[in-house]
Parts: structure tokens; C-alpha cells; sequence
């Protein structure tokens, strides 16, 4: 690997701009070129634990290489280990949606390099992250006690596990500061059962007793949306029991089913005991600027903070969180630093904001770059346009769903988001069944070992990302194991869409006549 | 704003490659001619607070805007509010090492635009981390244990506060799982006056006990090294009070004077205690690359954790912490999520790490590229050359300051960073002196006000900042207000230095001449 060995005497500047000229263009173009043949890569990487180990060497080089030489081994050893999220054909977890705007903005951002931990240390960060944040506040119609404009305010944070945990520790505080430090073991926290796990991690990070860490059940008859009447039973038992409530994670979108909490009622229930109440809209907070999908984040008005990913739905590449506070003063009294090296005239006249202050870390990219070259490239109404078509591309599918009586919906799709598996009727029919654990299973005669209706989809599943033509995940709700089909991927067209159906159909094919062999009949 | 309105039914895939290259390789001859030119800006903004809201429109643009119209904006309006981080000229707080190698690292990064949480959603992501950390271990001679092969292991984190985090969060549960979760207000943790704001921060967010955050005092006589002895005093009277120590923070190379805490006596102090030692060589970590730099981290074999920032003094722009951990299991029984939609066979085989169980947040990006391309495309020799190049450009710089009587050197130069500022001597042959805050004063019979000597000093560096011709940041020490002169940047060349230092006299002339009038025979 050590081919085009510079001289070790040649100390070129590391930044010389003509190099850099060169080196830039020469990436761009493979970085294209990569978009352009990327339906080429099997989606999910194929490669087996330990491969890169391998493959490179065990050592660092001494001496330097050329870009060329390691641009080879970017095509040759870390690409075959990439699994293509940008592909039209990735539809597993959320989207990772990348842009050209967003791209560009990343690039400007890495090219300028400033560490924005407070106003002084590039005033543009700051200022342009205000503004944006208002700008992106005002297209999600959330209401003005969120925006700078009226006395709340936006901050960029990495992910929404950051931007859980740093209004978690803020809500925490602000009651320990009124019922005393020693009590922390008394706080208890509540979310549902479809909660992200970034929640659970945070009350641990922040020093929550797990024990009062409450998780409200949901049910496929609710569509997995949380009961504020149980909310509230549950506080008021825990109150009654010495505990005391401080903060309720709602979601909408959750991340298995993006099912949708009620926002109103939760944070009335919140609000009667004094609770802090965040609102995750990681993923779907995104399709909230268009005018039909706003009412899902209705009752946001009663909330303390909002969050949603632009880095997931919104074309601003990882990592970019949004995150919207009524009351910054609340995030700043448990998060400001005031190190003498840091101090300033602009910090000490109150006139400008430190978001040091507003996170967890000191260091911060210039993230609000990339999210404002994505809102003025795209302007609101195309953004709009580009989820619509999201949507429509996930309507489709579900309209293919529907139409194949081996297959069903699990849930109501509300987003682009679609989860559907086959259904127990494909293997019921002429089967003989048993219960398992709320699932239907065929007990098998022949050869093959009886499987459960969850064993034929995890099959489905794998057998499908084994193929490497499109990428879905899982998730088990209720005891069912579902698929789900994710659409948002930017590259991905109603073609590809439609192309997925007929891989998904192909590969159930062969599992329904395998597993239910044509005694029974439904092999085809 | 809204000239070049594209045709709102164009509805072009936002990562359309075509389109991607043409705005890509403007970019990069935006980001090339920038770097070109960089010496013509102030090298800190002279913007006034709320600058840019008067320049940018209320809201989002309802249509696209073309990318000419936004890079317009970009000249006009954000780059007059960009402090020039990777200016030659810049030498304040500690560098953010930017290098071509780093910026195409992270153009890969982004263009990928995977989501690394775990090995699954892309193998590559990890695997490279993984190597590539222990070859960095390699090149710090790290011991063995805190490598993989010798069963610790390396992560990628955002920044130093999230390694302190991370690693402080291990060791209260370490504890606390013998101790019962109840006992969370006895843990006590450790560290300097000079230690980084994070740990506080780390601290209050863990939900330590603030009352227990024990800061060892440093002084000038020691060169701002932590006390052995004074932090075993401390220990054992808190344990008399019934405290738990459980967590110190050794630093290499502080912030404001890069002072060094004594490993090896350190380290064997907290093992009586049973404490976690961190070492935080945020700075300092990439200059031990040099053999002859290494022994400022010799006795970190007896410490549990590591860490050094890439992008501050390594390339590798922001952002780029790296974190080493003897026992990984310590980090992942605090840090693990396991919910049902990330469950993949990969984990289960227990062969692959799971980088998500290693940090706070669930998503990650794929760091390790700009670092893998940062070790390749300069290799040890190179980078090894670029920090002493560095060392010696601060050593020219420190020269200087020698010899000339007006100023004085206030720490040891250990790294890249002089402490300098102008010398109470320069004020005090002739005047009528007052001491103030064990600094000294000139009772000023004149129209100007009596300054004292850390007042003359922050003019000095007020009035240099203010010409944007270098950019320097301060801190206070033992009461002594000091200069900090931090070589680092990569466009830095020794001419750059000697011109900042004509800037500092002539700056230091002129407020001399103002301060110590004439009658003392003081201006010059």
C-alpha cells in the first residue's frame, strides 16, 4: 500500500488551496459517479465480520500515499463494506436524506472549520442558526412561544438522544432546585412502550433511578398510541407512592410503527402535575410543513420542547437535530459554562446567544450552513413536494399490500413509512395451527420444522436483504413481527418502489412454497 | 432574494449526480479560492451583534433560489461574520486543524451518508474505526491494553465533553451497581482549577452531586500541575466525611496555559482509592506521536481512559475526538440499547462492536474516514513533521518574546501555545506602582485612569484583536492575565509568525506610549 511514496522531505502545506483544488474536484467526482452507479452495490453490505481487518494493513504508514492510492482502496475495500443508504432502493429504519444542497452546506461548513461554541467565535453561526431555526419554526407553524421571535428559541443538536438528554437534565434540575438535590432518586420520568430508546438512555445517562422510569403500554387497537388516561393513573400513583413526575416523552412518528401520541391530552395530563413535556418528532416532524400533515403535531402549544431530525427526512445529511425550547433559560441554567478563556464583551453584554449553553458539548459545527443551503435551494414549496411524493410512493406500495391477499397492513400508515407482513391467512387456510404466543404457527408434517407466522416474515425479511436488491429492517409490535418500508431515500423513484413490491412478492413466493408446501396448496 | 426562481413544477431529484458534480466542483473552487484569499479578512469578525438578521429575509423562500444566489449570500453576508479559524494568522484558543485530507474525509463521510450505530447498518463504518484506532493507539504508544489487541478498544466521540461524559457515566454505575443507586449523592470526583470546564458540565449532566465536584488548586510556582498529595488529602477527608471518590481528571495540556498533571503519581493515588482515571490530552495527545514528546503522557498505563481531539491539533477538522478504554464493558453496561428494531444477527454473534453502546447518542458518522485519510496521506514521518513545525514556530515566537525586556514569558512553553504578556517591569521602572489583586498598578497622576497590569494586558490584546491582523484569546491565572500565542493553524508558516510578532509590539508600543506617558521615559 505504500505505492507513490512522496518524498518525506516534501512539507507541502496540508491546506495548499491548488492541492486542495485538485484533490477537491477529483472527490466530487467520485462522489457523483458513486450516486450515478449506485444501484450497482447490493443495498445491505454483504460482508462478513472481521473482512476490513483483512484487508488493510496493521499499521499505519510511515510514509505518505497518494490520494490516488487511496481512493483505489476506497473502491476496493471500504465500498464493498458500505450499505448504501443513499440507494433508491434503502427502505429500512428512516431515510438518511441527503441532498445536494445539504452536501454543499457540509462541505462550507468543514471548508470554513470554526468551532462555534459561543457568538464570538464566528458570530455568523450563531446568527445564522437563529434565524434559520425561525425560518424552519415558522414552516412547521409551531407556535411563537418556540421561536426566538417570541422569547423561546431553536438550537441545532447533533441527534435527538442530545436533544432528549440535554431537556431532560434541564427539566430535572429545574425541580431539584425547588425540592432539593438529595431527591433525585425520587424523580420519575414517563414515555410508552414505543418510545425511542434514545429516552431510556438519557434518564440513565442523567441519573434517574431506572426503577422510576415508567413505560405506559400501548396495543395494536390503539394504533400504538399512548393513553393519557393511563398517564395518568400511573403519576398518581407514583405520587402517591413518594415519587415525583418531571418529564413526559410524547412521540410522533414513533420508530417501529410511526405511530402518533396525542399531543393535547398528554400534555394536559402533564401539565395538572408541573411536568416537563418533550415532544420527538424525529422522523415525522419533517412532513409537519405540509399544510394536511400539520395536525399531527397539533397540542404541541402545551409542550416545553419539540425536536425533529432534518439530518432524516429533510435532506440535510447527518447529523442536524432541530430543537426548539419555550423557555431557553431552562436549558442554560443547567448547561452554561463560563471558563475564564472563553469570556468575552459580546457574551457579557447579553446581547447574543452562546449555544455552548444550549447543548451538551463546548465544540460545535456550523451545522444551520447545510439546513439553510437545503431551505433556500428547495424553498418550502418543493420540500413540500419532495415528501408529498414520498408519501405517494408509499401509498403505492400499501395499495400493493392491500391488493395481495397473502399480505396485510399491521398498522394504519399515517407517513411514508409502511409495515406490513404476510399474513397468517396465507399459511391458515388448509394448515394445521397452532397458538404460539399470540401468533398463529403451522404445524408441519414434512420436512420442515413448523414455523410461527413471525418465523415466515423473518425469513421473508432475510431472505429479501440477503438478495442485496432492497434493504428493509423490522420491528416486533404486540407480538407481531412486522416489516417495515420506508420510503425517503432522495434517489428513490416510483419505479424503484414498484420494483420493490415485485422483490418482496418474488422472495414470499418462494418462503410460502417452501414452508407451506403444495399439499396445502399455497405454494405458487 | 429570489432571483433565479427555477420552475416551481421542477421537480429534479434533489441528488441528481449530474447536478451534484456541477455544484460540487463550485464548491470546491469557492472553498479553494477562500483558503487562497483567506489573509485578506480580519481574522476575528468585526460584525456587531445581530448583524445578519438585518441582512436576511424574515422566512424561508417559498420558491428555489439557484446556487449562484446563495454562494452571493455567502460572500456578503456570512463570510464578513466568519471568525477565520484557518487563517494563517489565527492563533487564539487551540487550533481547529483543518487539511485537505481531513476536508475529503469528510466529503466521504457525507456523501456515504450512513448512519454507523451499529456494525450492521455499515460494516465498514466500524471496522474501519476499529483499525484505525489502534493504529493511532500504535503511534502514542498507548499501551497495549487500551488497544483492541490487547482487549480495550478505540471510539470515534463528537468532542472531549462526550468523552468525559461517556467515561464518567461508566464509573458512577461501576460504583454505584456495588454501592445501590440510592447512594448516588456520596460520589465524589476529582480534578484541577486548570481542568476543562466539560468536566463540571460532565459532572452536573451525570447528576453528580455538585457539592462534591472537588477542585484541586494549582499554582504558578508548579506550573499549574495537579498536587499528588493535595489530591490524596482531599480524598481521604472526604471518605472521613462518608463521601465515595470514584473519578479524576488528569489533563495534558490544559487550556489555558497547556499545563501537565503528573500522570504516573496521580494514577497511583486514585488505584488506592479505587477511582477511574481519564486523561484528557484534548491538545497535547497529538504531539506524542513525536518520541520526543512521549513522555508528557508517560503513566498512562495506570489510567482507565484516553483521550486527544483530531481536530484540534491533528487534521482531522471538526469534529474528532479520540477516546481509548481499557474496559469497553464498563462503557457499554452503562451506554447499551437493545430495542427490538436494532436487533440483527451480527450482534447476536457477539463477533462485532456496536459503536452506538460506546457514546451517548444511537446515530453516528462514519469519522473514521477523515482520519484514515488523514494517517494515510501524510503518514507518521509527515505529521510528525507539521507538529514540530509547529513547536518551532512558537518557539521563534517565544524567542521574541525574551528578548525583548518590555515582555515576559508567565509558564514553561511545553507544546505550541506561549503564555506571554507585557511584564509589570515594563510599567514599573519609573512609575508610582500600587499593587492591586497581587498585580501591580500605576497610580496615574495624568488624565488616564490607573491601569493595572492585567488592564494594560487586556488592552493590548483588545486592540490587537481589534486591528484583524492576528487573533489571539487570553486567560487568567494565579491573577495574572496572560497573552496566549497557539500555533497550530495549517496554513501557519514561520513569516506568519514573525509578522505576528511585529503586531504584538506595535500594538504593545502604542498602548504603552499611552499608559506610561512620557514623563517616565516609557512610550515609545
Amino acid at each position: 500500500m505504500n505505492n507513490n511514496i512522496s518524498s518525506s522531505n516534501d512539507m507541502t502545506n496540508p491546506m495548499d488551496p491548488e492541492e486542495f483544488r485538485r484533490q477537491g474536484h477529483m472527490m466530487i467526482d467520485f462522489i457523483a459517479d458513486y450516486y450515478k452507479n449506485i444501484e450497482k452495490y447490493p443495498v445491505l453490505s454483504q460482508v462478513e465480520p472481521g473482512y476490513l481487518k483483512k484487508r488493510l494493513p496493521k499499521s499505519a504508514p510511515y510514509y505518505p500515499e497518494s490520494i490516488e492510492t487511496i481512493m483505489s482502496d476506497v473502491k476496493d475495500h471500504i465500498v464493498p463494506g458500505i450499505t448504501h443508504w443513499q440507494s433508491p432502493n434503502y427502505y429500512a429504519y428512516f431515510p438518511s436524506s441527503g441532498s445536494i444542497a445539504g452536501f454543499l452546506g457540509e462541505m462550507l461548513a468543514t471548508g470554513f472549520n470554526v468551532v462555534g461554541f459561543n457568538w464570538m467565535s464566528s458570530p455568523a453561526a450563531t446568527e445564522l442558526e437563529s434565524i434559520v431555526m425561525d425560518w424552519l419554526g415558522d414552516m412547521l407553524r409551531l407556535p411563537k412561544s418556540f421561536l426566538f421571535s417570541g422569547n423561546g428559541g431553536g438550537v441545532l443538536q447533533g441527534t435527538t438522544c442530545e436533544a432528549i438528554l440535554c431537556t431532560l437534565v434541564a427539566a430535572r434540575d429545574r425541580t431539584l432546585n425547588k425540592i432539593g438535590k438529595e431527591n433525585i432518586g425520587k424523580l420519575s420520568v414517563y414515555c410508552s412502550d414505543q418510545t425511542h430508546c434514545a429516552f431510556k438512555k438519557a434518564a440513565q445517562i442523567a441519573g434517574i433511578n431506572m426503577n422510576n422510569f415508567r413505560i405506559i403500554p400501548t396495543t395494536l387497537s390503539s394504533a400504538f398510541s399512548m393513553s393519557p388516561e393511563v398517564l395518568r393513573k400511573t403519576i398518581v400513583a407514583d405520587m402517591e407512592d413518594g415519587l415525583v413526575p418531571i418529564f413526559l416523552l410524547a412521540t410522533i412518528g414513533t420508530t417501529s410503527t410511526t405511530a402518533v401520541d396525542p399531543l393535547g391530552p398528554l400534555c394536559n395530563v402533564a401539565k395538572d402535575y408541573g411536568m416537563w413535556v418533550h415532544v420527538d418528532a424525529a422522523y415525522a416532524g419533517s412532513i409537519c410543513i405540509c399544510p394536511e400533515f400539520r395536525h399531527f403535531i397539533d397540542g404541541v402549544e402545551g409542550a416545553n420542547s419539540f425536536s425533529f431530525n432534518a439530518h432524516k427526512w429533510f435532506f440535510t445529511t447527518l447529523d442536524c437535530c432541530c430543537l426548539w425550547v419555550k423557555d431557553p433559560s431552562a436549558l442554560t441554567k443547567s448547561l452554561t459554562t463560563d471558563p475564564e478563556y472563553l469570556k468575552n464583551k459580546a457574551t457579557e453584554s447579553k446581547q447574543v446567544v452562546d449555544y455552548k449553553d444550549w447543548q451538551l458539548a463546548l465544540s460545535r459545527r456550523f451545522r444551520s450552513l447545510k439546513l439553510w443551503m437545503v431551505l433556500r435551494s428547495y424553498g418550502v414549496e418543493k420540500l413540500r413536494g419532495f415528501l408529498r411524493s414520498h408519501v405517494k410512493m408509499a401509498k403505492m406500495f400499501e395499495a400493493n399490500v392491500v391488493s395481495d391477499d397473502r399480505f396485510e397492513i399491521v398498522v394504519p400508515r399515517y407517513f411514508a413509512n409502511v409495515c406490513f407482513r404476510i399474513s397468517p391467512k396465507a399459511i391458515t387456510t388448509k394448515s394445521v395451527l397452532s397458538e404460539i404466543n399470540g401468533t398463529t404457527a403451522r404445524r408441519n408434517s414434512g420436512a420442515e420444522k413448523a414455523l410461527t407466522i413471525n418465523e415466515i416474515n423473518t425469513k421473508l425479511m432475510d431472505s429479501i436483504n440477503g438478495s442485496g436488491r432492497i434493504y428493509l429492517t423490522h420491528s416486533v409490535v404486540d407480538g407481531i413481527y412486522l416489516i417495515r418500508f420506508a420510503v425517503g431515500a432522495s434517489l428513490t423513484e416510483e419505479c424503484h418502489v414498484a420494483t420493490a413490491w415485485k422483490v418482496v412478492k418474488e422472495h414470499a413466493d418462494a418462503i410460502l412454497s417452501r414452508y407451506t408446501t403444495n399439499e396445502f396448496g399455497l405454494g405458487q
